[in-house]
């Protein structure tokens, strides 16, 4: 639903635009971009507190920069909106992260203002930097280069990499640190703790302040005195100040901190530091979901909160008469705490996903078992390995796709050394609205190649539950259980539980002429297909994998000795996935048979709902029961009993 | 070669045996040590400079910590040897790194006093405080954990993501920085500056000497001058220092810098910090290849020299009286240096492996075109991805088994933007000697099912360089070229360039009943096999497949038509790899053929000369050879020509 923008906003249809408005009209400007953010945002859903953060930041920033020319690097990008807004594509901005419409992330082929790609975090100054040094090379030397970098970004190792080397790369390049104390949750780690003394106590300043007076007083004592105050300044300000800055101690030039809501002063200082070559960090103070009350509040909450009514904040919620099943997420959440309950042995890990993967919830029960160890998944992984060495069992939830973060940690530490560690996969698969960087594609692929691995991944919630009890059980070693973002199937989840066997699938129906086999969550869909199948006349057998490592060997026997035709379904790439290790097993035992493998295809798919993104994949309930059509007979009645 | 060992060192045969010996004695532990080390490494080989640094250290630590009650975590653990020699496994230190003996790195299964596995750098502190945090949960609060990491490994993002979590873990951690200004080519970065700052500048300890001849000066006026020098004094303490350090700036408390040489004062500074509660860090200065001249002169040459004499200096090489062909560093360092030379868009990226990848040959021929970022893959990655933005095209060379360290940037940085990095995969493979941390076994796997990606791998040095030509090649997008470590098989290498056809493969040879399918350089085993097999009366045919994404499907097509029995040989994991993506292309076309797929198993391979690896696994000529015959028909001559 497209909004009405503000009267100067809706003449801004790039920066060059924004650059006619007077320096006195900014504030305004900021304004009605922020309204038009939560107008939009309101009806349309998205992310929310991290754009109206920074509305300032990017007014001052297109306003000084000369963009495209001077390059732009939003880490993360879901502060981008007001960026996106700026340039040129505020009439569009309602279909944000819908099917076919704009990316909620800077995205290099829907803009150039859009310099590089991004969605996971912590990528911006490297990405910079390349751009600078590529700028030097062809002695464009008036040409900016700027990341702009939140304070929980800054902790993934990624980061420090980059400030390592552009600390001495010589190039042009302006870091902005936007310090909001947040991630998605409260950031944590020393690093915070360290910027907020320099943000709450300004131990500089007053540091300057108390010699000052001191010195002042020593002044007073006579002109001896006078000159021996004289040299103590210099002596401070010549070795102990230069020094006394973390990003300083990486060669950056430190400046601020700064009000990131002053637009005016931003402007001023951003101008300023133009002229200055060199590596700089621009230390910028922010509130995320400012402008908003309700989201200055919870910051949390208001990461993405969904549709609302910006009035009264009440956020919408899809009302239903009966009870809905719960996301996989909460299943997690609950259950880890009471396992964790039964197995003093079990620890959580989450790298910053506290209240996206439900760890929060233990985090909350048992502080002292379970930890955010902030943007950090390689760490996570190590930090696992190193609990798991002393026979603790550590449960470390990471999106599918951020594991790709610490992927030679799961070799490395855990693997090789066949470490009992559980890797809880989240958002594995078509994760959604936040699209390509954020789809789970690759990890059947990534983990089934490593020794040692358990891969597994439960059809529903009571599954997700055995899988976690089974997993903790002693002696497992690595072991992935990998499950959607969103809702099961069940209602009644809450069951007992029970330990299943490791590497044995089950069969859903029997049934004639082909065979499905699926993995996971997305067997619901075959589940459909084959009811909508059985109504026309089709009558496959269906068998849930649950384990693509080890696979359920006999079950594979009984599926090749029987049918001639099989379609496998994964949420997950086509090339190397389940489907692929079925193929591996026909190739072993010599069998023959006619294999459609059904996953995510080897394209990058974009951002949509999951139910979409499946059609458009092919292996939605309609297009798997298509393709059972075109190659099973259609019968007057089902033979075999299911 | 077993040598024989000091007086002292003879009876040290574990730690216990260490902690008998008097103070006064511990230089001649250390002498007898590092004699040791010398005397074996220089008949057997391994890893030299680094663990000639860590000798006191190494005795210290053992002298003052109850290990291995109290644990001790060995960063990338080439520096371990004296560790290994003085924890039971002196008689067996001739074996490091023989096939079936000790393995270069610390190695849980080897020893109780092998904390962690590792190999790759940088993930000591993570371990440890995964530990720490265990002794806490558990109660054992006397418990110690040390983690002893160096300056080089210190810039990779893991090591930072750990320290920012250690600092507000409160739990009882010591990192012991070994700074000895080095990776295994000379460190480079901000943080390496600054490290040198403070051993050579020594800021603060010149700073209080300052401050304190100008407070005592005006302490001399008079009683209320005194009174302000102290006032003033104790301002700066109280505010400025605690915050001077950049390691304090994430909460540890800063000891140092010592001088990593003096055993005894290591051992009081030791015993000292045990009692200190905490993240602390020691900054220990120490110098690669202490105690042999030439090591300390030419660090990087003597971080693994080979087999040398060890009074002359001489290291060994392997006499010959026909030329050799080169290694693929070498085509891969000379190639590049060519290419550049005729296109100015290519640019150079290694991480902190120049000499290793041969890139330093164009760091020193064109330094503002080839970068040694650090131990930094992820950087590497995606500092290369915005070099590709402005129209540059980077090389980025890294280590098949170090990539996966850069996993999420390869996909996320590179392949979702489709932008044109390409990554020289090197020790893509059986390793060897480096054993399981460095096996370059996934990446077949792991960059297969990537979209976007071109992934292949040379039969040959003439190939290789072809490759890099091809990729260079304008709007190739991300390119993979994999090749093993060591040497080729092309005397004549350094031939014109040539483009190849991207996803196109090659007959190397026609033949009968069987048809070999081989990628890269284990192909010349196949051509071995083939030759012997035609001397027994066996024809298989052989491909070179060249490419694994695109494959070549023309090429299948032909092989599937005539043949029924094929055998796939990579140098790679067998789950996932080019075999697979061959019964992926069956599938798809509906071709029925007995396929068998040799390559490393789904086990962990331990470490070996390449040739003992590949017979192990089954792929050197000799296996290859007995599975054709297996399959294949014995005839009296072949029928059709080569």
């Amino acid at each position: 639903m497209q909004v009405p923008a503000g009267k100067l906003l809706e003449g801004i249809n790039s920066p060059s635009d924004l650059k006619k408005i007077s320096e006195d009209q900014l504030e305004q400007v900021c304004q009605e971009l922020r309204q038009y953010i939560i107008d939009v945002v309101s009806v349309n859903g998205g992310h929310f507190a991290a754009s109206l953060g920074v509305v300032e930041l990017t007014v001052a920033l297109h306003y000084i920069l000369n963009t495209p020319y001077d390059q732009l690097v939003w880490d993360v990008g879901h502060q981008a909106y007001g960026h996106k807004i700026l340039t040129g594509r505020r009439d569009d901005f309602h279909t944000n992260r819908v099917y076919g419409g704009l990316s909620g992330f800077p995205k290099r082929s829907e803009s150039e203002y859009d310099t590089f790609g991004v969605g996971h975090s912590s990528t911006s100054i490297s990405a910079a930097l390349g751009m600078a040094v590529a700028s030097k090379y062809k002695g464009e030397n008036d040409r900016q280069h700027v990341a702009v970098i939140g304070d929980g970004a800054m902790t993934a190792g990624m980061a420090f990499e980059a400030l390592n080397h552009a600390g001495i790369a010589n190039s042009n390049i302006l870091v902005i640190l936007n310090d909001n104390n947040m991630s998605i949750d409260p950031n944590v780690g020393a690093l915070k703790e360290y910027l907020t003394s320099i943000t709450t106590s300004k131990p500089y300043n007053r540091f300057r302040d108390d010699i000052a007076n001191v010195l002042a007083k020593i002044s007073s004592i006579g002109p001896d005195a006078y000159n021996m105050a004289l040299k103590i300044e210099k002596s401070i300000k010549g070795t102990l100040l230069k020094r006394s800055n973390f990003f300083e101690a990486l060669k950056f030039r430190y400046f601020g901190p700064v009000d990131g809501h002053d637009v005016k002063n931003l402007a001023k200082v951003l101008r300023d530091l133009r002229d200055i070559p060199g590596p700089k960090l621009l230390h910028c103070i922010t509130v995320k979901g400012k402008g908003y009350a309700l989201a200055e509040k919870d910051q949390t909450k208001w990461h993405a909160p969904g549709l609302f009514d910006k009035i009264t904040g009440e956020i919408k919620k899809t009302k239903s008469e009966k009870p809905q099943p719960p996301k996989y997420q909460d299943v997690f959440g609950h259950s880890i705490i009471e396992l964790a309950e039964q197995n003093p042995k079990i620890m959580g890990i989450t790298p910053a996903m506290p209240s996206g993967c439900s760890l929060n919830l233990m985090m909350k029960a048992m502080p002292e078992r379970a930890f955010d160890v902030g943007i950090a998944e390689q760490h996570a992984v190590t930090f696992s390995a190193g609990l798991a060495t002393q026979g603790l069992v550590p449960f470390c939830n990471i999106y599918s796709s951020f594991m790709q973060r610490a992927y030679d940690q799961v070799i490395h530490d855990v693997a090789i050394q066949n470490l009992h560690v559980i890797f809880c996969l989240d958002r594995a698969g078509i994760a959604g609205a936040d699209g390509a960087t954020h789809h789970g594609a690759y990890d059947l692929a990534f983990m089934r190649c490593i020794p040692n691995m358990t891969v597994s991944s439960p059809m529903n919630e009571e599954e997700l539950r055995n899988l976690m009890y089974t997993a903790q059980q002693d002696n497992m070693g690595p072991f992935v259980i990998r499950y959607p973002r969103g809702s099961g199937v069940m209602v009644d989840w809450q069951r007992p539980f029970k330990p299943l066997q490791v590497g044995k699938g089950r069969k859903i129906c029997d049934g004639e002429d082909v065979a499905i086999l699926t993995l996971g969550h997305i067997g619901n869909e075959a589940v459909n297909a084959v009811a909508e199948l059985n109504a026309e006349g089709y009558y496959p057998a269906h068998y849930d994998m649950r384990f693509v490592k080890p696979i359920d060997e006999a079950l594979l026997h009984e599926v090749f000795k029987k049918f001639s035709k099989v379609i496998t379904v994964e949420d997950g790439c086509i090339e190397g996935g389940m489907g692929t290790a079925v193929l591996e097993f026909m190739a072993d035992n010599n069998y023959q048979a006619q294999v459609i493998r059904l996953g995510i295809p080897d394209k990058i798919i974009e951002h949509g709902e999951q139910p979409e993104l499946w059609a458009e994949c092919g292996y939605d309930a309609a297009n798997i029961a298509a393709k059972v059509k075109s190659i099973a007979v259609q019968r007057k009645a089902h033979t075999i009993a299911s």
